[in-house]
């Protein structure tokens, strides 16, 4: 058995993993960040000690902790570098942990943690050559390459969310211009959403919007399949921006599939299958030989913890 | 011994190569394509014939032969799926030269023979993670991932040239638009150089031209030095789209270091080292670690020959 952590910049879960990916047990609280890490780090351990005394587990037979951090981790040196969102920098998780738990502790980039138990578990499971995407406040995107994830040199390759795709184009956080997910984030496509919403107060995309009290990155996708031409033009634009990534990504990488996660992935006929049918047509006319599948992610968000266990899996 | 063949659209260059990638002979003939596919076969193996002889090289004592084409090529079926160049759609070069040869032979993409050879014989010898990259008509490119060439499930990745970094940008060859190679290849400083020279007859640029009767991505170099300010703003330019594909690279692989071939990179001091500050400090300013180098390619233009035959090396 082995133990997930997956912190994320609003929830921390831990679960209880088996060899074979399966939750045996899990439990999650609130990151508050920011935080002292101090603070954070303490309720991990009590996390996972109640964890253990609820479902009776000898913590002896826990073999590692596995932990996926969300912002750009040196896999290697098990240091985090930075993680904005929980306000860390330089710190050394790994060995901290180690000394306090005596397991194998291993951290990961919370994105490749999720690509790599899709790939061991989920929607990737066929595939040695794959990129993990995950659409969200950003796109988080983890590349599994011979069925393993690849890091780089550094531990922090994969960072393809800020390829930039327009040059000059708007500002990212990262501080460049034009990165890919300031276009195609479902924040992104939550913010055009926002705009053209204002722009056109009589069309169904505000009724939309009133009825549910909310903007997300589906309220387009319901309006373009109440035949709104403003949420038609919403989505329309949105799967050319995700298209453009994925098939710069084949250029680069080619690999044998993506695998989508993120909210908007469960659009299933209305995105993942036309972003198939472009990605696939671009393929096709330029004589790229193997078709990329272009496919939803299965565990949900399960992947973090999944994955994170998987790190330490022999 | 090995053969090394570097099919251009230009020339064809033979080599008989030693395991450490020294050149014992080589000869090379014009392609004159496009002209018949067994015309190009019949005129290579009468030159490898007629150097072997010329050099009293016993032919028993080739191992293998390799060959580098300039196209996309399925480096794992042996198969040129199409090299525009020449003509060639679907040739089974691999098949037809080892039936015709009694001899391994193994074909590659011109530009990952390139990146072998100077991963492994020239300036990327201490790099296991290194992208190569050729500025010349379009640009060339080609991965080391763990020390070999990374070309994809497929064999056909490692198209970073085509990643499209300017969305509705210019119209490339490739049937798309925006492509870095539109903006950032040797031709294309050339054809802006031409526009900028077109529109101040009264610059340096012109007089540079007029002198040398030629328009290169050199001249744009040569009037900056000169202090021109068109050739300055040239430079500046095309460093900058350089540099976006540069900091793609990191963003997606964060490989150790890119290794610059083609003419322009003869251009150290004013195009190697700006453009290794301009990444470096987005490295930097990035919290990615470790720095990651831009050199200059070392083999010229026998790195073809030299990495071809690097593939059939055990």
């Amino acid at each position: 058995m082995y133990i997930g952590i997956d912190i994320g910049g609003t929830n921390i879960k831990i679960g209880i993993i088996t060899k074979l990916g399966r939750i045996l047990a899990s439990t999650s609280f609130k990151t508050r960040a920011p935080r002292p890490y101090e603070e954070i780090e303490k309720n991990i351990f009590d996390a996972i000690n109640s964890l253990c005394q609820k479902e009776s587990i000898d913590c002896n037979t826990i073999k590692g902790i596995g932990i996926g951090v969300p912002g750009m981790v040196n896999s290697k040196s098990g240091i985090v570098l930075r993680a904005s969102n929980l306000g860390w920098v330089g710190i050394d998780l790994e060995k901290r942990f180690s000394k306090l738990s005596h397991k194998i502790v291993k951290i990961g980039n919370d994105a490749n943690c999720a690509a790599l138990a899709e790939q061991k578990f989920g929607g990737g499971k066929q595939y040695d050559d794959c990129v993990f995407i995950t659409f969200g406040t950003g796109i988080g995107t983890g590349l599994i390459i011979n069925g393993k994830i690849y890091d780089g040199y550094g531990g922090t390759a994969g960072e393809c969310g800020h390829m930039v795709i327009v040059k000059d184009g708007e500002e990212c956080a990262c501080g460049n211009k034009g990165c890919w997910e300031r276009y195609a984030s479902a924040s992104a496509l939550t913010r055009r959403t926002e705009m053209m919403a204002k722009q056109n107060p009589q069309s169904k995309l505000n009724n939309i919007i009133a009825k549910y009290k909310n903007v997300s990155a589906v309220t387009a996708f319901e309006a373009a399949r109440q035949n709104d031409e403003i949420g038609k033009q919403l989505v329309d634009e949105y799967i050319e921006y995700v298209s453009i990534g994925l098939i710069n990504l084949i250029q680069i990488l080619h690999p044998q599939a993506f695998i989508i996660g993120g909210g908007v992935s469960n659009e299933g006929k209305d995105f993942i299958q036309p972003l198939n049918h472009r990605v696939n047509k671009f393929v096709q006319d330029n004589n790229i030989y193997p078709q990329v599948e272009v496919k939803k992610a299965i565990l949900g968000n399960t992947a973090g913890m999944i994955g994170a266990a998987s790190l330490v899996m022999d």
